[in-house]
């Protein structure tokens, strides 16, 4: 399970006045699409996540994004989502299409953060294994 | 068909540092919920009453919302949206619960508009009778 | 020092496909001259807030806005704030306006939360007096 | 005046809850940005924009973005825009600090487009001559 697909309606509030998406609206759908791939794989949301797991968030260091065609308000769009884990950092691509054409690409590179006591703030580490027992189940 | 009811995921990027929805996002998705309404009423996506209706918009003119309980990411919460159509206003009741039990709740009154030829603006309208008999079927 | 007023740019971002602005975003820019109504008052950020004051937040329970002349992207609006505190509760009053004409004006009721370390949530506490002070000065 | 340096306020709204920027809220600061650039060349608005130039929008097709180090809510943070100008196509790049601190960076790449009476739609265009020269002066 390292991929996921979903269905997001683009809505009128995502769009700005040229009538198509707002870009930064993109990576809005595409971090939730993050945390979805994260949800089916694991059967946790990101709030049962925190709970459950050593977990301090997945913080996005870099991203890359390529917007191909235009979408607008009333589109139900499709976001494929797919994962490489490497030690503590992760790649995540999301491909967004509308009826079957691509639309826009992103690729992510996350890392695994966990609480540090010592400072109180976080510090990377690597992906437990039962994270990547999860994904690769 | 004068009510609607759909279920929304509240995100990460939708809750600030208290860990529970920035306000504004709700506003985010009344706004999808009454437009979701209408496209279940007319089956004509926003984008598609523009084309289809002699059809402008339907601003808000005022809104009123009380915040009952937080909800967090991770929270899929149910919209129960209500309509009551006036001449060329209406209102729109949304109701916002976490399992049964009511987190916020928002009135809207909105107006129907139309592109005015004469100014290049819009102007108020009565709602078309089509649309009013598709609500009321 | 019960009042401030400042400067802010409408955006292309927060406009929708009418190219005026999208209702949600008044309402984080309500957020934002609240908390910059507290840091001209205290000379605190709500950053240092948190740090300095029995301080938990100021969460919404109530709004009430009406939207009189759309704002559109390029606009430089006004957003005079004014606020009356009640024991724990306060209601603050924003008119925002452009070249003099008043467009949307807002009534947020908020309460003053500290942490209860009893259940690790939030409890509305009276404002604190060295706040008061500060807005009474 | 190929750059533009500005000050932006990182609002409350904009942190998620691990209490820093939610990365989205970046791209909305860069988009802010690259439209500031052009007002200080040109002395016109976006909106000013499409009314005295050949001039129908200068959509994203490509973005790239290192996060550094995290923001949070109060801080002040700088962002330098620089741009380079192709035909049709431009880059800009952003750089976001804190204290003298890189926390950002993002690269855009960006094209000239005019609306295009043949489709209704848009296409793009050399970025006009005019334009050029007064980002040149």
């Amino acid at each position: 399970m390292l991929s996921n697909s979903r269905t997001v309606r683009i809505e009128w509030g995502d769009c700005d006045p040229a009538a198509i998406i707002f870009y930064p609206r993109y990576f809005e759908i595409f971090d939730a699409a993050t945390t979805a791939l994260f949800e089916r794989a694991l059967g946790l949301t990101k709030f049962e996540m925190f709970k459950a797991l050593p977990f301090g968030g997945f913080p996005l260091v870099r991203t890359q994004a390529n917007f191909l065609k235009p979408t607008r308000f009333g589109d139900d769009v499709v976001v494929d989502t797919t994962i490489k884990f490497g030690r503590s950092s992760f790649e995540v691509e999301h491909r967004l299409s509308l009826n079957g054409e691509l639309c826009a690409e992103c690729t992510e590179t996350r890392i695994w953060v966990v609480r540090d006591p010592a400072t109180g703030g976080i510090k990377s580490q690597a992906v437990p294994e039962e994270v990547l027992a999860k994904f690769n189940r």
